[in-house]
C-alpha cells in the first residue's frame, strides 16, 4: 500500500480506527472485499491502511464529498461487514468523518 | 497505543502518512520524544499511531483547534524533527489537517 493521491483540498477524509479480536474468521477476505469494493464507489479518491504489531489499525479512506460517504456507508455488503465486524472481528472501533482542508507533503 | 478518547465534534485532526527510508538513525527515540512533547501541547486531545509490516505508516493526532496545530508545528524541536524527517527518516510523507465533522464507535 502506498500514500493516496488526493487531490486540491476540500475533500472528505474517513479515519477508521480499530482494535481486533482475536477471531479471524473470514476477516482478511472481507477486509480485501471492502478496499476492492470502496474503490469503484462514485466519489472514492483512494484509501490508506495500517496496523501496527500492537494491534491498533487505522485506514483512512479519501472522498469527493459527504454524498459519496454516506453512499459507501449503505452499500448492503458494507453493512453486512460492518455488522459482523461488530459480532466477531473488532473490540472496539471509532470512525470519524473529516473535511480535509489543506494537505501538504515531500517525496524524494 | 489505543483508541483516542476525543470529545464531541467539531475539533482537527492531523494525519500524516509516511513512508520510511532504511536509516533508523535517531528514529525511534526523536518519534517518542513527539509523542510525549506533542501531549504536552495546548490543545492536544489525543494521538493514534500504527506501521504496517509494509512499511506504511499512519499517525493521526487530534487538537482542539487550528490554533493549536499551527502552534505544534511551529515549536522548535517539532521543526528539527520535521527536518531530519526530511533529511533521514522518510522516503515520503503526506500531512492532511482536518476538521472532523462527527464520530461514531463501538466498544465490546
Amino acid at each position: 500500500m502506498s500514500i493516496a493521491s488526493t487531490p486540491q483540498p476540500p475533500y472528505v477524509a474517513v479515519i477508521f480506527t480499530s482494535l481486533r479480536t482475536t477471531v479471524d474468521e473470514g476477516y482478511a477476505l472481507t477486509s480485501a472485499e471492502m478496499v476492492s469494493m470502496a474503490g469503484g464507489q462514485p466519489g472514492f479518491l483512494g484509501i490508506e491502511s495500517a496496523r501496527g504489531a500492537d494491534g491498533l489499525g487505522i485506514t483512512v479512506s479519501y472522498w469527493k464529498d459527504m454524498d459519496s460517504v454516506r453512499a459507501w456507508k449503505s452499500v448492503s455488503e458494507h453493512r453486512m461487514a460492518q455488522k459482523l465486524g461488530r459480532e466477531r472481528w473488532y473490540r472496539a472501533y471509532r470512525t470519524r468523518v473529516c473535511v480535509v482542508e489543506r494537505e501538504y507533503g515531500f517525496s524524494l
